[in-house]
């Protein structure tokens, strides 16, 4: 099959073998898949993974147990091993034997089929459509935030106009009392001031502790040190940035203002298809490419320009 | 007055100014105070401060409102403008016009009289003795961390067997599930072990995720990557450490892992002196060394020493 591999170089493979589905999994025939940034530091060699890369997908089931088959799915991403104890303690997605699609000894999504474990797998209300329901595994991690801080009538930042911020602005926008969208591109804080949301341009941002939370989406090692000025005292910094940054920040700050700071990864897929379903979140202005998937390559190349916000692969119909 | 002076370099003057109380304010003569690695940070430049150092003390009110004069006193050491937006939410602890005994704008306690508000004044009950009352304020930081963090029956993990360290291992021995002190001083952790608490040498100490809850009062740049090692999936990671340290640790262990960080200053006072009256606290042991103030500068230099646990510093009777 088709398929967009890394083995320290990306490149499209034509003959990659087509996956079968183990006990319990389905065998998935991807419609349309995202480009995250997870994506492009695989690429730098983030997580030593080699094999099909991407994980943000919908699709329809083409192999498994009857009741799935032919169904409109999303999924999600972490396949825990099920036994150890902290897939007994409900967090699978922890689990230190776990895959994860695309990122961690698993196949991915930039492919014409992908197998994943049935209990992963969400089927897609007939209002979202495909190219809604591919933003469903990010904008979960974008409502994780709700799940993890109260927002409610708070003071909130989001630093980083990217994908993941623009998400997770449009989440919080609802539920803060005040929320500002902190970025660095003038488009892309226009997609977000068309939703409504408060934006600054970054270098006209003057931190000072005036933000009861402060998200960190920038992907960018000194994100963190600006969320540190821009928290207040007691207040908490929601970190979403993964960065193999070399060197960082002095944590101080932390300690003299006593900020908690929230670490946030995954989140609740339910939640976010309820979401795209009642049209709360609006997401289709945030695809601003796609291309087929022999031009996979090209797609990962738009994603990494910063002119982009969401890049889609369509894989199938 | 005699007093221990930091202005660039740290001196003993015998001539220094004897403080007089403002509005509000009580005049403390000084009977023992307390070396903190806060001041030898402060000789290192922290803060900027000049001035005379110091804040952990314990003394009798000689100037002040008449019903406080004679009486046996300990204090806090933030002094907030009582006006602005944070003191009036009660945050006046980080009031960004306060001045701090010995560390921020006012005089502190390695002198033979102090000036503080009275509002910071707490009498000491007279079970407790002066070698004792002298521990509230860094016992107070130890009980900060019971204020934000819940331990009970969860696996905490103290990194750090210094003089914070060990406060915290006390404080938090009677509350966690399971507590281990982790230190590089075989006689301090053999201080703790004597109080009952589970101790490791740092060579033999392996973090694998294992602990819910974990404290950092390394006082040292690399105790948070140890930390963020040793704390457990969507665990607790409590800073104490204030490390003016150049680069740091690479933060996404914290979002892959979702760890909560709580940055932990000052603590309740009351809290603390209930519990030495009530002895629940061992401190006397941690008292490795005490000068007269006209040794002052010897003081100094023996809390500095990796042998020394607290370093006491007797100003008057």
């Amino acid at each position: 099959m088709l398929a967009l591999v890394f083995d320290g170089t990306a490149a499209l493979r034509t003959d990659y073998p087509r996956p079968r589905a183990a006990a319990g999994e389905a065998v998935v025939a991807v419609t349309v898949a995202g480009v995250c940034s997870t994506d492009l530091e695989i690429l730098k060699g983030y997580m030593g993974f080699s094999g099909v890369i991407g994980h943000e997908f919908v699709g329809r089931v083409a192999e498994g147990p009857g009741e799935w088959l032919g169904r409109r799915v999303v999924g999600e991403i972490n396949c825990p091993c099920g036994r150890c104890g902290l897939c007994r303690d409900g967090l699978g997605n922890h689990c230190p034997g776990r895959t994860v699609v695309g990122i961690a000894g698993r196949d991915g999504v930039f492919a014409e089929h992908v197998a994943l474990p049935v209990a992963n797998l969400y089927e897609v209300p007939p209002a979202v459509d495909d190219d809604r329901a591919v933003f469903v595994e990010p904008l979960a991690a974008a409502f994780q935030v709700l799940e993890q801080v109260d927002v409610g009538g708070r003071a909130v930042a989001v630093l980083g106009d990217g994908r993941l911020g623009q998400l997770v602005a449009r989440v919080l926008a609802g539920a803060a009392g005040r929320l500002l969208l902190v970025g660095r591109h003038e488009a892309k804080l226009r997609l977000a001031a068309r939703q409504g949301i408060e934006t600054c341009p970054g270098e006209a941002f003057q931190p000072a502790g005036q933000f009861d939370v402060v998200v960190d989406a920038t992907g960018r090692a000194d994100g963190f040190a600006l969320a540190m000025e821009a928290v207040r005292p007691r207040g908490t910094i929601v970190l979403k940035s993964t960065v193999a940054g070399v060197g960082g920040p002095n944590l101080s700050p932390l300690v003299i203002n006593e900020v908690t700071v929230v670490g946030s990864r995954c989140g609740p897929f339910r939640r976010a298809l309820r979401a795209l379903q009642a049209g709360q979140v609006e997401v289709a202005s945030l695809i601003t490419a796609r291309f087929g998937l022999s031009d996979g390559l090209a797609a990962l190349e738009a994603a990494r320009s910063g002119g982009n916000v969401k890049v889609l692969i369509d894989v199938g119909s």
